[in-house]
Formats: C-alpha cells, sequence, structure tokens
C-alpha cells in the first residue's frame, strides 16, 4: 500500500466515486479524476463510509443549493494519501477521520468553550460546492472534495483529525456524523443529568446516540419512540428503559406528562418532522425541561411553537455535531471507543461495497437498516 | 394602624377595590366585602401596587380562562393585617410581598435548584378564578383573592414573602413582578457573561430591568431597540450602550448581524410579538446564541421559526418570574435594592391613588408610563 501512494503522490488520480448526476439519483458508479492537494489540503484515501440521512436530503435537493452533478458522502475515515504545502500536522500514512465541520481555532466561536459552529463551516455552506473543485467526470467538474462517496477525497487541513490507528476504520467512520451527534446531543447540548428522565424521538442512528448518550450521562429513565418497533431491541441494548410507539397512543404528549408526572427532563427529536419536535418540546417538564432538536426539517419549513411554553420554562435548541469540537474532540471519542466506553458496532447493521450505494439507500428508506458502512475492498 | 389591625381581625373588611366587571373595563372603583384568612392564608393590607401588561391582557381577556367579574393586580406590597390558622411564618405588621408564584418547597420543581415554577401554580392557572373567593361586592362572587387592585387581598402562605421593612413599600411593590422578571432574564434565564453582547426588545419595565441586569452581570455592549425613542434616556440610565429605533433601519436582523460581527450573544424579547420573537431569536450568534422570550403572545397564537436556528447553535427560552424562587429570592432582592445594587426608582414614572386606576391603564396603552405605581392614600 505504500507503494501505492508513492505512485499517486503529486498525480492526478483515477478512481471509483458514487456520482449523483441529477436531483434524485440514483448513484452511478465511476471512473474520476481527482487533482493532488493544493495548499493546505490533504488528500485522503477513504476506507469506508457510512449513509446518513443528510445524504439523502443531499440526493433530494433539499439542502439549501447544492450544485450538481456531485459527490456526496461525510460519514467517512481514511488514510493519508498526501498532503498540499503547508500541511505540517499530517503525513501520508495517518489514519484520519473527515471532519464536515472544522475548527480554525481562530474565530470567535472557535475560541468559545463548548461552541463548535466555526466560521469556515459557513463559509463552506454559503459556497454551496460553487468554486474549484478537485473532481471530474469525463471532462465535466463534480461539485465535491469533501466527500466520502469516493475512493479518495481532498480536504482542507482544518478538516481532518489524527486518530489511533489501532481503531477499526470501518467502525470509527460513524464518527464522522451520526455518533458525535446523538451522543454530544445527550451530554453536550443537553447536559443530561445523573438520574434524570429522557425521551428520544426517531431510533435511527441519531435517536440511538442519543440514547447511549443519556444512558453513559447517568439518565435512569429513557423512553425510546418510534413507529417502527423493530428498532426497540438495539433502542434497549443502548439503554432505552421504556418503548412507545405512537401509533398506539392517542396523545403521546399527554401521555408523556402523565407517566413522567410532569413532563420529561430531555427530550430529543430525530425524527425531522414538525409534529414529532411539537411533541418533543410540549413533553418538557414544566419548569425546567430542555428540548433538543437534532432532527432536520426541509429547507425553509417553518416550525409553529406556542411560546406559552417558554414561559413554562421549557427551553428548545439544537445541535450540531454534538457540540464537540471537531478536530479536538473526534480523536477523544476513538478513544473512548477503543476503551469501550462508546459502542459503534451496534450502530452498523449493513455492510456493502461501494458498488452498491443505492441499495444501502434503499435499506435507509425502508427502515431496515441503522447505519450501513460502505467499503471500498477492490483497490 | 395597629388600632385597626385590631378592629378588623378575624371579621370581615368593608374596603375599596378596582372592579373589572366584564370584559375591556373599566376599572370601577367599589366598596367590597373581604372575608377574615382561612387556615394557611394571610390577609394583607395593600400599600402599593405596580400596573404591569399582563393586567392589561387580564382587562381584555387575553389570559386563558378568567372568570368575570374579577379584582386584578399582581405587583404589590403590603402589610400583614392578620392570618389564618396554620400560619406560622407570618405575623400582623410583617411587610410584605404577594408573590403570584408560590413557592412550596415540596414539588419536583421547588425542589430542583434554578427552577421555579411550583406545581401549586399551575393549579391556580388551572382553577382559572374558579373555586371559593374572599371577595364579594354586592352580594355578587367577584374572583379573586391574590388581587393588589384591593386595599385589602388574601394569600395563600406560599404566594407570600416578609421583606425587610426599611424598603419603601411604594417602591419595592415591582419586586412583585416587573423587577425581578427582566433582571432575572439576564442573569438567571441567559446567564449573561461578563464582556458580551445583549440586545433588548422593548423598553418597558421588563425590557429595562433585562438591561439593567445585562450591565450588572458586565455586559460591554448593550443594544436597545424600541419604536419609541422616549425610552432610550432611561434605557441610557440603566445600562444600554446602543440604540435602535427599528422603524428607521430596514432589517432589524441583518442589521445586529452585521454591527456584532455574527450575531448578538444574548437577546430579550421584552414586545410580545411574532415579529420581534423572531427577529430576537435570529439575531443571535451562531454557535452559542441564547434568546430569552419574556413578552407574551396571546393564548393560542403560534410563533413560526426556522428549526434550521437550532442547527446554527441557537437556543430560545423563556422565563417566569426571571428565574427567582419567589420566597426565597425576593427578600433578597429587596435587600439588593437597598443596598444600591438594583435600580426601582427610574422604573416609577407616575404614582397615582388607586381611584385614578383607569388613568394609570391609559398611560401604559399610550406608551408615556413605564411602571404606574397605584397607592391606597385614604384609608
Amino acid at each position: 500500500m505504500q507503494k501505492r501512494f508513492t505512485m499517486t503522490e503529486g498525480n492526478v488520480i483515477t478512481c471509483r466515486a458514487a456520482v449523483l448526476w441529477e436531483v434524485g439519483g440514483p448513484f452511478v458508479i465511476e471512473n474520476i479524476e481527482i487533482q493532488p492537494p493544493q495548499k493546505n489540503e490533504v488528500r485522503v484515501k477513504i476506507v469506508a463510509t457510512g449513509i446518513c440521512h443528510s445524504d439523502e436530503s443531499v440526493l433530494k435537493g433539499l439542502v439549501g443549493k447544492v450544485k450538481f452533478p456531485l459527490i456526496g458522502g461525510h460519514e467517512g475515515s481514511g488514510i493519508v494519501e498526501s498532503v498540499g504545502t503547508d500541511v505540517t500536522a499530517f503525513e501520508k500514512g495517518d489514519h484520519v477521520i473527515p471532519l464536515f465541520l472544522p475548527q480554525c481555532r481562530d474565530c470567535r466561536v472557535c475560541k468559545r468553550p463548548g461552541a463548535n459552529i466555526c466560521s469556515k463551516f459557513l463559509e463552506i455552506v454559503r459556497r454551496g460546492g460553487e468554486g474549484p473543485s478537485p473532481f471530474s467526470c469525463r471532462g465535466q467538474r463534480l461539485t465535491g472534495g469533501f466527500s466520502t462517496f469516493s475512493e479518495y477525497c481532498v480536504v482542507d487541513q482544518l478538516q481532518l483529525c489524527k486518530i489511533n490507528p489501532k481503531a477499526a476504520l470501518d467502525k470509527v467512520c460513524l464518527m464522522g456524523c451520526a455518533i458525535p451527534t446523538g451522543y454530544g446531543a445527550a451530554i453536550n447540548t443537553a447536559k443530561v443529568q445523573s438520574g434524570s428522565t429522557c425521551a428520544v424521538w426517531g431510533l435511527g442512528a441519531l435517536g440511538l446516540a442519543a440514547i447511549m448518550g443519556c444512558k453513559i450521562a447517568g439518565a435512569s429513565r429513557i423512553i425510546a419512540i418510534d413507529i417502527n418497533a423493530n428498532k426497540f431491541s438495539v433502542a434497549k441494548e443502548l439503554g432505552a428503559t421504556e418503548f412507545i410507539n405512537p401509533t398506539e397512543v392517542p396523545d403521546l404528549t399527554a401521555h408523556l406528562l402523565k407517566i413522567t408526572g410532569g413532563g420529561v427532563d430531555y427530550t430529543f427529536e430525530a425524527v425531522g418532522a414538525v409534529a414529532t419536535m411539537q411533541q418533543a418540546f410540549e413533553s418538557t417538564a414544566i419548569g425546567y425541561g430542555v428540548c433538543v432538536i437534532i432532527g432536520v426539517l426541509p429547507h425553509g419549513v417553518p416550525l409553529p411553537i406556542l411560546p406559552y411554553n417558554f414561559q413554562m420554562g421549557r427551553t428548545i435548541k439544537g445541535t450540531m455535531f454534538g457540540d464537540f469540537k471537531s478536530q479536538d474532540d473526534v480523536p477523544k471519542l476513538v478513544d473512548e471507543y477503543l476503551d469501550g466506553k462508546i459502542i459503534i458496532d451496534k450502530f452498523i447493521t449493513h455492510t456493502l461495497p461501494l458498488e452498491k450505494i443505492n441499495e444501502g439507500f434503499e435499506l435507509l428508506r425502508q427502515g431496515k437498516s441503522i447505519r450501513t458502512v460502505l467499503t471500498f475492498t477492490s483497490t
């Protein structure tokens, strides 16, 4: 493998990637060209990548302005293939996780303890895929760079972290999104206290990671809510103590207020729907309840809430990457995984080669998977 | 005065009160009868009472279910006239402030540090004025009890606190609502940090008290926002450093994001309107901004917000009585007033006798007053 690095360094690489040519997909496996890393950039050979609901939103064109054709994917792990100029913290062979959220350490958010939405991230979002791209296919520019649905990608050095090489890359790729986001929503955003009662809407990877966070934080009651009762067993393994299928309860909010004697201490919405966001907010305890919105509504869709709930002492907030500082914290989270504190393996229900990416998305749409990990085996 | 207590104790008192016979008012000064305090109750001779926007909402019938005719008012101060059985913490002659928010010390909210919406309060709200009342007028029951627009009122001992008798009762009546609510919104609810930037929408008593709280917490920039520029001078005296008349700015949210280089650390909405709540939320700093809703919308009116703001790390919360524990904290706040830390006097722009209550409400409607204090002089 070392030999291959030597052969590719400084050259354009031709490799496989899953290209979205148009809104709605499907993904098409193509041979694409990827440029060498420029100043401050690192080229990474991706080893594994998870399929996240946000990737489905990109496919559907629901995520603000994103220029097609593109290469998506944002939950990967890999090995540094080569570095551009002015890159000192990484060298080839490093095991790394690309970070959709950069950490520049210089903006007012990075300088603030507990805050993580680096101002560089907003610049990336504003660009929406405009500007130079290292990717092309049959002479056509492809939006991307930080794109883990490709055998290689190119990322800014602020969007990458080095991790313990003992960690299995086909597991810790989930540290690129799902695990930190849900886990951090519980321990950082909500700051779940020991002995508290929590409820989680939506038992996908984010909701399950929130359940794991609630348990690690010492919550004594963790109520798992999903219309798909098949998810309850893994929720239980991760710490859930009670299970509700909302189709079996006429008024879920009233039910939760009743069984908790006045409301849930901390609620987590990991569905991404107006009704569940309202339920999660209005089910919190009067006087001190906190609702954390993890799910995402389509761009521009408003959430109507009753401000009466604010007078009642309820708080509603959100989370980006679980309020973890990306470069600082992901390596620590990987160590916590190696120490057995954080669970990843139970989240991975399917492992498929990149070529079966459309099958992986179908599993997600049908609610049959928690996380499908795509691997890049035939190199 | 002591003699009068002796004469009234255990007997029905006939006294003056401002009665709302129907939605919309006006207040009618009537001679009413008030029963002696029952078990756990205290009868208080009211010395002074502020006129609050919430009283106007009660008058307009905008506050959930409230049974007319009624006697309103909730921001008073007075002297204990007599106590019912099982009352041990109060005795006649004590200087007291009635507390619309009880503190039972026994419910799960009272037992939680930093939370204050005692479960007994919810019972009171649910009753909506149904049940026994100590008040009657010409043989007709009047809703009330905890009613400071009356020369005497009767309150549960959980809804009362004893204060330092050195404090002027015609000033510290504002400790019954406005001062703790706005001040606590800054220091307790938002937890304003030293050196931060704050913005306050609405320069009524609550907004001004929030400004005072921001200043005491050490905020370095305090932006005061009101369409009535006449309020800017008192806002400045209380700590505001910048002033914006939103009618002079095409896009207030964009303007605030610009002049703060990315958003305000802490915003406070003390207007009670959808547009200003949205502005206050969306003007907060990406990554960590906190918006505190102090204002109240009419019952049932929803606030549409964009959940995108949650992903951007913005928090929206509310406050009830500034998150102060009523019985524990109001006596301390009165002491802080006596020590010169908390300002009250600048909030009181008008002092009128009870008989001029309708004039006091007219001053409020026209934006000419900050707080009008009604006094009970002709006893």
